[in-house]
Order: structure tokens, then sequence, then C-alpha cells
């Protein structure tokens, strides 16, 4: 990086979107988890796609490796730099460009907040199909980019299916200007789909048309004590039955779970079932019509109790409550972080096996002596969404150590290719995850990707040390 | 195509799945319109994976151009050959590989036919996400490799976010297997994302895994008349408010349509409305309750009558009307052949201007004074899915001829895109619209689709004239 390079990126940027500034880039630098820290120097704020474009191209014609950055908010180390590469925030790029009331297509810039989204479409009775804890932070286009998944994907389907049309810009500076806002369009390859889940290793994604779905105006939730995990997958299959197109998230945690949001957070101060259960389901039902959504929920957690599915189970009554229930599922995360250092494994796996895994890593760290209050291992809890197969498994440690990730990896990745699943189910693959790529893809795919990645990228400028292996 | 070659296939197919057998030919050069024909030699009915491998490794060291065919019910031409390719059937694979009853994942080959497949599925309460008029013949893999759309899109979704994996064989044989029944994978590109609307040109699909979701225990149909275009809308924006999750469909065809039907088709020989309307609409619902999806059915046509949103309505009573009316409406494309040659164009028009295209073009097609029952063209007939945006202009003409055609294109095209449209929704590319993808898609987006077909197919065998301009 030369003070040639900072004068040009001064001659197409405003003064405030080039910063150098050490303080700036520290909270740029490294990721919410603290375990992912650059040392890049430089980090750009474009505010506009030509701006975008612009520097692209100037770091392809000089070999300058770059990051694109939305909230930083992700979990695998793949929006924060490995070495010095120049960092690309879409922080300055938030403006929502159209929205369509009938067809419910929203196009905006990729920095938008989600949540602000979200808000911005409670408004006109719409929803965005996509819903995850840190919605608060996180941008759209680091959604799109990680195929970020979440909560509503059990109900509306992954990126794959509601982004309509993206604006991305290539390594060479190209902008691909493909922000359709229709439903179909079968002309050609779908080459939006080659960037979803791409992680800014092909482009940098600067705008995005979505399909948000209408607003639902009957919401409930209901969360359940159970015995075993035999009664988590009986529920859930009765739930698809019973509430099926009503039902909108199926949620999973386990006691070791709601004990840390017990132990840590403000959420988890009034047990809403009162006395401990090994497991609890949060049920979410989205309708058009109150009480005949409240009439299939109230026959189905009847019968639930009837046939001792269930041993326990609250349906929020108001407000104020519903917000209390998800907001211990949520707090999850938060609560595992405050109990120290977190090892988070993100799996994919068919739900006969689901708990199992939660079940063997416990025997495992136990039989190696590290899992206990005062050992090195605290906590291994294990959440998710059953709905899509999806279990993360968190594993809280007094700090990252060599000894303790020795026993949980590869045996991680081993068990989970054992059991036809896949080692990333939704927060991508970065850093942490690029080496075990071949734990979920065979060596032609892995191949396939690598061809990819060298036509589109052949500098290698995009992300570099990160995703492939 | 030499002896050497047919010794080559008879040595790994069976003698019965290599074919040079002219009568056999015939059904295979020719699509259902037979408006495209091809002069293959050569039909090649592989019954395994392994066998498509060591076919398309054989012709690509050797140049043999190939199409992959399906069960020949393309429109676009896209499935037979243009001269003299080899062509590859998945006639031969048909087998079921698995099913989850729990998570509905389905595992098959690329030659199942829609319609067993989806009775397979009903007879363990699953149905598959898509369904089209062409279901008792068309394959799987031919849909994967279109993308198809049909009538349950509006409810399920595209094919982008509904297949799981693929099984893809590449040009030089590589076999991708990613026959993944997760929900959830976020480990690299999405590479099956590339192949699902490639229309064979890069590989051809063996092997599908697709999410089906429940079926619906209660369905009702409901035909209504409408006066105007307006009222199409308006009653569009209250479906999607008042019967928002239990809405399947809401299909569209004018009284053109109808007319055709009730001239050619035995489904059209009682006019379930009586007199005739200007517009139709088809509304399906499909729910897990019957009294609670009758009650809004019967609530949101209550509200469209008291407001004079639709002019007249029948609901479906039992089995064989639900039948009927469904018979209708799928019914047009057959009654449209029966007619004469057909003109079939398959546009996305935002929904406000969808019957403006249907008017502009009678005026032009009379202005050029070619419209009329004796005249070169006899109807006009629009029809389609309004919830996806999704337009059918059929035009029925005595003949093919270069005089109609230079009248209805590029006009067509043009027109589309000045409305910011697509020219093709569902029908894909083909040979027919492969000359107008410029229409739809930017310099940059064809040259990147180039580079990829490129590098894929460096020897271009794969479905050669098509696809690409």
């Amino acid at each position: 990086l030369t003070d040639k390079d900072i004068e040009y990126f001064k001659s197409i940027l405003a003064p405030s979107a080039v910063s150098q500034d050490e303080e700036d880039l520290e909270a740029f630098n490294i990721d919410w988890l603290q375990k992912y820290r650059g040392q890049s120097k430089l980090v750009l704020k474009p505010s506009t796609t030509e701006q975008v474009s612009k520097i692209l191209k100037y770091c392809n014609d000089n070999r300058l490796g770059v990051v694109p950055q939305g909230g930083n908010t992700g979990l695998v180390g793949g929006g924060v730099p490995v070495f010095d590469e120049i960092i690309i925030s879409t922080v300055n790029m938030n403006s929502i460009r159209s929205f369509d009331a009938v067809s419910g297509a929203l196009v905006c810039d990729a920095g938008c907040i989600l949540e602000v989204l979200d808000n911005y479409l409670a408004e006109r009775g719409y929803i965005m199909p996509l819903d995850l804890g840190a919605k608060g932070s996180c941008h759209i286009g680091g959604n799109v980019a990680t195929n970020a998944g979440g909560l509503r994907l059990l109900r509306y389907g992954s990126l794959h299916g509601t982004v309509l049309g993206l604006e991305v810009i290539l390594p060479d500076g190209t902008i691909l200007n493909n922000l359709s806002t229709l439903r179909k369009d079968n002309t050609g390859y779908d080459l939006k789909q080659l960037f979803i889940g791409s992680e800014g290793t092909l482009g940098i994604v600067t705008g995005v048309s979505i399909l948000a779905p209408k607003r639902s105006k009957a919401v409930n939730v209901a969360l359940l004590g159970l015995s075993n995990f035999d009664q988590v997958q009986a529920a859930f299959k009765r739930s698809k039955d019973e509430l099926s197109e009503i039902l909108s998230a199926f949620e999973f945690f386990d006691e070791a779970s709601i004990g840390l949001v017990k132990k840590h957070l403000v959420a988890g101060r009034n047990d809403p079932l009162e006395s401990p259960h090994p497991f609890y389901v949060l049920i979410e039902t989205s309708g058009s019509n109150k009480d005949h959504d409240s009439e299939k929920l109230n026959n189905f957690l009847e019968g639930l109790l009837t046939d001792d599915i269930v041993q326990n189970g609250v349906v929020a009554q108001d407000t104020t409550q519903f917000k209390n229930l998800w907001a211990i599922r949520e707090g999850i995360p938060e609560a595992c972080s405050k109990a120290g250092s977190v090892y988070k494994y993100d799996l994919s796996i068919p739900v006969p096996m689901f708990y199992q895994m939660v079940e063997d890593m416990r025997a495992r760290l136990d039989k190696e002596g590290v899992l206990g209050e005062d050992k090195d291992v605290s906590c291994v809890a294990g959440f998710g969404h059953i709905g899509d197969g999806n279990l993360h498994l968190n594993i809280t440690a007094k700090s990252y150590s060599e000894k303790v990730t020795n026993i949980i990896e590869p045996y991680v990745y081993e068990w989970t290719a054992k059991h036809a699943g896949s080692i990333s189910s939704e927060h991508g693959l970065g850093v942490f995850k690029s080496p075990y790529l071949h734990y979920s893809k065979s060596p032609s795919m892995i191949q396939l990707m690598r061809k990819i990645k060298d036509m589109i990228d052949p500098n290698g400028i995009m992300n570099p040390y990160k995703y492939l292996p």
C-alpha cells in the first residue's frame, strides 16, 4: 500500500470515506467473537456503486487484496482481513431504492441494516423473508454474500429462492446489473446464484432485490418443555401436519442453553415454564386469521399434552410475553459469549441424529477430562433450527486453546461427514472452515469451485486466504 | 458419426438403448409443437449415471455434439437437435432412489415423470413443489434443466429454492455428485444452481434431490368472471391479504382463451359461469383445515361480490367439479394447438401492464390486416400466472409464416424490454429465443454466461446452436 494508492482512493471518495486511523480501523479489523484479527491499514467506505467499481478496478490492476465487510457480524472470520487486505465497508451504502407494494419487491443498497428494512416493510404490511439474531447490525449485502439462514427460513425458504436480483461489482470493476424485480426470469444462467453465499470471493454485492412476503396479521408463540429428543421429533412431525401452512418457526434448545441464558441474561430471569426441562421447543405460527390460528395451535398443544409428548407449555398472551419467549431463544449465543470463549459449530444433521452429536461431544470432552465447572470447558449447549435440520453446537471454554481445539476438531467434522451432514449449515466457510471443506464436498466439486474462482478473480484479490482450501 | 462410434456405444449400453431406427428417431427429432425438427441419426437411452458419464466422455473426446432430452415437452426447441446431434434420452432412468417421510426429501433419477413422482408422494402425504400441464410426460431432470415454473410456483417458489441437490455429468464425463438431502448447506459456491435452467448446455442432470412440501388436507377451487383487468388486479391484491398463507394458485385467462377451450375441447362443453365474461380468474386454496379454509374463501368471495369486483363465481363442490375447473385452465394450450399453428410467447411483465401486452398485440395484428376468422391470424389469447407476473400470449395462425412472424417479432420483445419484463419467464431460451437474449440481459451478463459455458464445455458439445447467442 503506497501513498500513491491512498491518493487515488482520496481522489474518488469523500475524505471521510478513506480512513487510516488506527482507532477507527480496530473495529473493522476484529470480528465480534474477538477470535479473528487482521492488520489492515486502510478502510474504504464508498457510498455509490460507481465508487466500488473504481476501487475494485484499481485494486485489481495493482494486485491489492480486499475484504468486503458488511455489519461485521459473521462467525467464521470471513469479513475481517487475515493480513493487511484493504477493507471495503458497505456502511455508507444504505438507501432503499424502491418498493412495489403490489408484488412485494424491495430494491435496496447492500449496506441497509436488516432490521431497518424489516421495520420499513412492517409499515407497509410486508416482512423480510429472513430474520436473525444479528438483525440490528448485519447488512443485507452481507446476508446475501453469506447466504444467511436464520429464523424464518422454515417458512420462506433460502435466499436462493427469495432474492430476485443483484447488482454485483466484479474484481475488474465490471458492474453486473441484474436488479430484476421479476419473480420469474428464465433467460440464461442464473448468475446471481453464484454470488449468493460466495462470501465476497467473486465480487462485491452493492444492490439487492428481494421478494418480501405479506406480513401476517396474527402471530402466536408457544414454548414447550419436553423430556427427551424423541418427543422433540414427535412434536416436529405433528406440527408439520397440524400447523402446516401457519408454522413459521420450530426452534429448539436444551437445558444447558437455557441454563446459560438464566445465568447471564436479563431475559432469563424468569423461567416461563418454572421448573427445568431437558429440552425446549419454541413454536411460532403466522397466519391471516387470529381465531383460526389460535384454534389450530390450541388443538395441536392439547394433543401433545394428552399424548404425553410435551410435559409443560405456555402460549404468549401479549406482546411482552411474545418478546420474552423469543428473547430466551435469541439470547443463547450472547449468553454463551458471556460464559467465556465459545467454540461455535453450525451443522446440518439429519433430524433423527440431531442431538446425538451434542451427547457424543459431551461424552468425548468428559472422557478427555476437560468438561466441568472448574475445567477447560464449562458447558456444551445444543440449540438451533430443527425445521431446517440445523444444529448450533456451542462449547464454552475458559479460553481458546490448542488442547481443547484438538479434542473437538476434526472429530466434529468427521462425525458430521459420517452422518451425511454439512459442516456449515448457515455460517459459511470464511477462514475458519475452509480447510475442512472436503468433509462436505467432493474433490470434483471443489475443483469446479476453484475453476470458477480463478475465472472470475484471476488475480485472487477478492477476500484472499479464505473460503476455498 | 462413424461405425466405430456406434460400436463403442453398443459396447457400453444395452442393445435396445442404441437406436438408429428412423421410425424410432422421428419422435425424438421433432418437438411436440412440430415447430422444430432435427436430423439426428442416433438416440442413446442410458439407464445408469455411469453410462451417461461414459457417453459424454466419448463424445467430448471425439467432438460429437449431443442433445439431452427428457419428456420432449419443451416449447422453445431446446430438447430436439438442430442438425444431427446425438440425442441422449433419460427415458430409461426412472427409479425413485429414496424418500424421507420426516423431512420430505425425495431423491430420484432424472427420467422420472413428474406425475409419477407426484402420485408417489400423494400416497405418503406429500406433494411435488411444481406442477405443469405436461406433467404426464415431462421428466424431472428436464424440469430442473429448464427451471420449469408452472402452477405451484406462487406457493412453493422456484426450483432454485426447492431443489436440494443434483447429480450432474459434466461434458468430460466427470460425475458431480451433490445429491444432498439437507435443507441448508453453506459449504462453497452453490454449484447446483448453475445447472438449474441451463437447458443441457453445461452437463446432463442424472439425479435430483428435491424438497417436497406436505400435501394439504383441504383444497378448494373457485372460478370467477370479471369485467376488466383492473378488477383482476384488485382481486389479486385482496387474495394476498385475505387468503394469504392458504393461497396456492391465482391463474388468469381471457375470453379468447375460454372461447378456444369451448370450441375444441371436451372440458369446454359446459361453461361453469354460463354466460361469457371478458376475464376469468381461477383461485386455488390449500390448507390443513377445511372449515377454516372454506370460511376464508367464502368471506373473500362475498367481499368481492359485494364490492362489485367480480361479476360471477363458482366454487367447486366436489372432486369432479374441481377437476373440471382446472381442466379449462390447463386445456388452453391444447385448445390453441387445435386451432392451428401457435406462436407462443412466455413473458414476465409487471402486473399493472400485464394485459396491455395482449391488447397492443391485437391492435397491431389488426392494423396490419392479418387478424380475423378468415385471415392469417385467427385468435390472440392471453392467460397465465398473475401471481408470478407470467403472461402466456398465444397467437393462433393458419400456419407459421414469415409475414406473421415479422409483425410479431421483434415487437413483442421490444415491448417487453421497454416495460422491464423478461422475454422468457419459464419456457427458457432453447433455439427459439437465444437470438433475443439481449432484450433481457446486459452485454456484461451475457459475456459472463459465455465464459462459464466455455469453461465447463470448452469443446461446445453440449446442446449446441442454442441458449447463448
